[in-house]
């Protein structure tokens, strides 16, 4: 396995390790909304489990039509996926890029996808210096330099910075200039303060060099799901769904999908957590010794050990004896064995990591 | 949508159309087993639908252990995919085939695999004057002019013809002489009579040119899961390991597998099922007037209209107005609008079929 894409979540080799079950184990590796769904999806899926037994319907159409009244975008700007992995790699195979521009660190996957396809990758690195926060002449200068694909991912995994919609727009603007096609990832944007003033859903019909992912992972806590989907202009839609292969979309996820979009207390309440534990984690985790805590918008936090000679691995090994997993950055490019990734999750478990930590450090 | 990539199972269209509840139509357009899953699978999905809220094992050990026993081979024989289709596309883009030898009439999405990638496909047509049996001394003496690819479903969707194992086994030997990758699609052999008797995953460590393609789809009736699996030399499996999509397989498919494998009683119960069905219910179709009925090893029949103009169009409208969906063959390569394929379902439909044919023909 290629050492950059390595992700978080391994639950089982922790719990195979340790002697724990794998419900005990307190997970801070993967970026999943910790609050829990309601009982009704749960309930919806028993009564329906016989969709199963049916091949999914290949166009979604209940899905993308759920999904037009959720992002207020026309039915044929969306297209349905095995995640957005699986339109990660869709778009890059689709469109062949030759030369990519790929600002670090971000979510190694993109360079999975590239790789596959013998793609040219120029690294723009996120510089510590700026807490990882883009320089935007700076880049607007190498993007000049012109380029087949850029690969965006707001709020960025894992480092939890944003571009706000202005700088978006500028850069989106400044591409389409350059016949450069943009993938942006917003997977995470419905973790942040103001999703619609930093989403740039709005402005898609003005871009028809711009696909947005977004995913039900995340928010909705189901990784096990595996349901993404992308919002782009038609053509892009057309270009992609062509070589696309069938059913990727499983039947529960079909199923659950418009469910889950109508759990509007559930929505509110996540908004209102995350706005709540975002700064209160943050501020907690800065108090602690030897510690960097970098800003972010997301449900996550990028931090690093600033003791000499402290290693993540060793503080992971300690914690994860004591069956709680942290995410190892060093897999990111960039980045070394001294950051780590936490998650975002409930004022107790958060609680309970600052203890340990505190304890460990 | 490319023409030779329609598939049976739009339950939705024709609801939609008659105004029928996609629950009330009795669909013969997808090779799916009709008997009525364990109960037990419904609430084990109930009881551990907490696995949802985590990534699925990324290595798929449980899934992978359970089929190692099905299958009675090695783990690192084994490759989890999001149902067939994602073996086929991915076998594809991994082996970048340049020259593809494609016995047809077969299964569509081949070709949308080989189309995807640009491959040249040579058809070798499999002819109707012998009931679409491979001509085994014509087809090693194409198969001789040197391939990357071939091709083979067996029993092949959608003629319902079986090559069995002593002449498969020539077929492997010869393209091992010529350095031909064999893609065996053997997701419908466990509906055949002598499913041990016909599969070569036996003879797999002989032949690091093979990869055999399975699924739950078909046998345990769950489309909608999407589960699909490989066996093939570590060799093989390595390289497609490399390349693959992560978490393509979702956690819901993850965590019935196994427990589908064990259900020993339904896999007795389908092989009564089948055994009894196929003969009689093809012998039923024989004695209607009009038609041509082809012989068939898997749980599927092909069949032809004899009346001069007649079209299976009209037929396939006046059914879908009762409710009855069949599969209109003519996407199928060289077949026309006068074959169609029917699912064989249990013995109440089955002869609610007939008798609606009866009626029509």
């Amino acid at each position: 396995m290629d050492n950059k894409r390595i992700h978080g979540g391994d639950i089982e080799r922790v719990a195979r390790t340790y002697g724990f079950n794998t419900s005990d184990i307190l997970d801070f590796s993967s970026n999943i909304n910790p609050l829990p769904l309601p009982r009704v999806v749960k309930d919806y899926l028993y009564e329906h489990f016989d969709t199963l037994t049916r091949y999914p319907d290949r166009d979604y159409s209940e899905l993308r039509q759920a999904l037009a009244f959720y992002t207020k975008m026309p039915l044929d700007y969306l297209l349905m996926g095995n995640g957005a992995t699986e339109l990660i790699y869709l778009t890059v195979q689709t469109l062949q890029p030759k030369r990519v521009l790929l600002p670090v660190p971000s979510f190694g996957e993109y360079e999975g996808a590239l790789q596959n396809n013998n793609c040219e990758i120029t690294h723009y690195q996120l510089r510590e210096e700026l807490g990882f926060k883009l320089d935007l002449p700076n880049f607007l200068s190498v993007l000049k330099q012109g380029y087949d694909l850029l690969i965006l991912c707001n709020p960025n995994n894992p480092t939890g910075q944003l571009i706000n919609k202005d700088d978006m727009l500028t850069i989106l603007n400044e591409a389409q200039k350059t016949n450069t096609i943009v993938l942006l990832d917003e997977t995470f944007i419905e973790f942040v303060p103001d999703v619609s003033g930093t989403s740039i859903l709005d402005f898609l019909d003005g871009f028809e060099n711009v696909l947005v992912l977004r995913a039900f992972t995340k928010f909705f806590a189901l990784p096990g799901l595996r349901l993404g989907y992308c919002v782009a202009h038609p053509s892009l839609v057309e270009k992609l769904a062509e070589r696309k292969e069938p059913w990727t979309v499983n039947g529960v996820a079909a199923l659950l999908g418009p469910l889950l979009l109508k759990q509007t207390e559930f929505i509110r309440q996540t908004r209102t957590w995350i706005n709540k534990e975002r700064p209160y984690f943050s501020e907690q985790l800065s108090q602690l010794n030897k510690l960097k805590v970098y800003e972010t918008y997301g449900n996550f936090i990028l931090l690093k050990l600033l003791e000499k000679g402290a290693t993540v691995q060793a503080l992971q090994e300690k914690l994860e004896s004591r069956g709680i997993m942290i995410r190892n950055a060093a897999s990111f490019h960039y980045l070394d064995n001294t950051y780590f990734r936490l998650a975002i999750k409930d004022r107790s478990s958060n609680m309970r990591l600052i203890k340990n930590l505190e304890e460990l450090l």
